[in-house]
């Protein structure tokens, strides 16, 4: 397949076109660079198969040649309000990339009659008064918080893709992806893997904000890959949770990061003041992916946490 | 002022023209007659102070001269999947005006450092878990449900709104309108009102969808119009309720229609056949617009009926 990937810059985008290319497809990369690093396509346009076009997806999107799908990864990802690439900062950027960007991707898709692949996320649950999240709940999303230029765009977006299904008959997919960690995601983009790596490797105390019992569900990045592959090689339109159902308290994250990294410095309590609505709890329940993909995550946290600790070693100059 | 409103041709966007006319502002009306009537405009376009820019919202906005004020009211608005004119029929023109519409008409606020009105609706608290509905109340909306073209376009433009607000400083406004009756609705796209007040006008039965237990609260377009006319002039950022709080069956409003029409025939009881996630219950608080805006809904329910049931006879060559 020819296959156009918005956000290839990124680090979801990154290696999803590794996999494609090297599953003998030909890749069509595009970034605007807003969040999406060159270096995250240094390797990328070695590769005969890879092209890159330098790219704004709410600008209306031109392609040369066929594409046989169109997967949309373009979009600020990171909540943290103090980092210059969370999306709080990006307010218009993020809402225009899960609508403008939405219309654009479909329209293109549409267009060739390709396959259409929508990266959606766990944040369309929200703050979840439901644990684990199936596919079928609502989510509890504030339409005017603080997050709301995510969240909302993302439920926007799938809003979006269903009518396109449901009314033109294209061939879209959804995937919700859940919190995922791994080799190039970005140092600076303010998230807790990044963050408390690079706490263990200088050798200084992990922050923890508030109690740490809150939970996430950490997927190594090439689970998740080999999920979101399958979802699109198969037929399913419904939305299908992509990450690992299993659930660790921050705390016990920092701990094995400590471990890992032989860090004796402990911990650093800090007041709980991450973004209003952060939620407490996670945790995908990924039965639809199981039945219909054949999917589970295969990578434990300790052995993804090494290979996660070795790429911030190398871009840290420690290694 | 000189006031732009986009969806000018429609039921409320028609009503709030007169209103302002007559408070001495200039008025520009916009629409593309997706929904919107002509015939709305008929006795506006009479008016030395009132201008027409036939246009789609969704494609950028020019507009000559200076505006003082800005109000967004375009979109689909009914929820019938039987009327061509049902936004589940419309799906991509509803997530348009609901995302590109409010770009392009939040944009032309801030040019022309404008106020910004936008016209959200009881839609985003989807099929609520809570009664009444305060505007700090999330909702309760399936983002990939048949009617999420329009609710989640709404939800999508809150946030849109919101982010104008909080990053740009556009000086803002959100109306949460709930069910309103009266002169120019359609009479062809399903809704509740004119459908009963058209059997009851036809001598016919009155259907019945389900038990008509199901409740709604009907506000007076006067009325309404007067709230979101304060609204317009106050500088409240937050999202304010308009609608009347007085919950009412559909039994019980189908009774006072066959009583004020002398219709006999009595009710036809129908299977509950309605969209997707068609909410049992809605009904507004409306403390905040009390508190804030002095507001609160003047005209009864027989006063407002009456006025409607002249109208639809007028429409239906009946009087």
């Amino acid at each position: 397949m020819r296959i156009l990937i918005t956000g290839a810059a990124g680090f979801l985008g990154s290696h999803l076109s590794d996999r494609l290319l090297a599953e003998g497809h030909e890749v069509v990369g595009m970034d605007n660079f807003v969040t999406g690093s060159r270096e995250n396509l240094t390797h990328l346009i070695k590769d005969k198969q890879f092209s890159f076009i330098r790219h704004d997806v709410s600008e209306s999107i031109t392609v040369s040649g066929k594409l046989d799908a169109v997967l949309h990864f373009a979009s600020p990802a990171s909540p943290n309000p103090k980092s210059p690439f969370g999306y709080p900062n990006l307010p218009l950027e993020t809402l225009k990339a899960g609508s403008l960007g939405t219309f654009n991707t479909l329209d293109l898709a549409r267009k060739f009659n390709a396959r259409y692949l929508f990266a959606s996320t766990s944040e369309i649950y929200g703050d979840p008064l439901e644990h684990p999240q199936i596919e079928t709940y609502w989510g509890h999303v504030d339409p005017i918080g603080l997050r709301s230029m995510y969240d909302e765009a993302k439920r926007f977006s799938e809003a979006t893709v269903m009518a396109y299904f449901r009314s033109k008959n294209t061939d879209t997919r959804i995937v919700r992806i859940f919190n995922t960690y791994g080799p190039r995601m970005r140092l600076d983009d303010g998230r807790v893997v990044p963050n408390l790596i690079q706490q263990a490797l200088r050798s200084e105390p992990l922050s923890i904000y508030g109690d740490g019992l809150q939970t996430r569900s950490f997927c190594y990045v090439e689970d998740l890959v080999e999920g979101i592959y399958r979802l699109l090689i198969s037929n399913e339109h419904q939305p299908v949770n992509i990450g690992n159902p299993l659930e660790t308290t921050i705390l016990d994250f920092a701990g094995i990061i400590s471990r890992l990294t032989n860090n004796p410095a402990g911990f650093d309590y800090q007041p709980d003041n991450r973004l209003g609505n952060d939620p407490q709890r996670r945790c995908p329940d990924i039965t639809r992916a199981r039945s219909l993909l054949g999917w589970e995550p295969k990578i434990g946290l300790e052995e993804g946490l090494l290979r996660t600790i070795a790429y911030f070693k190398s871009k840290m100059g420690l290694a």
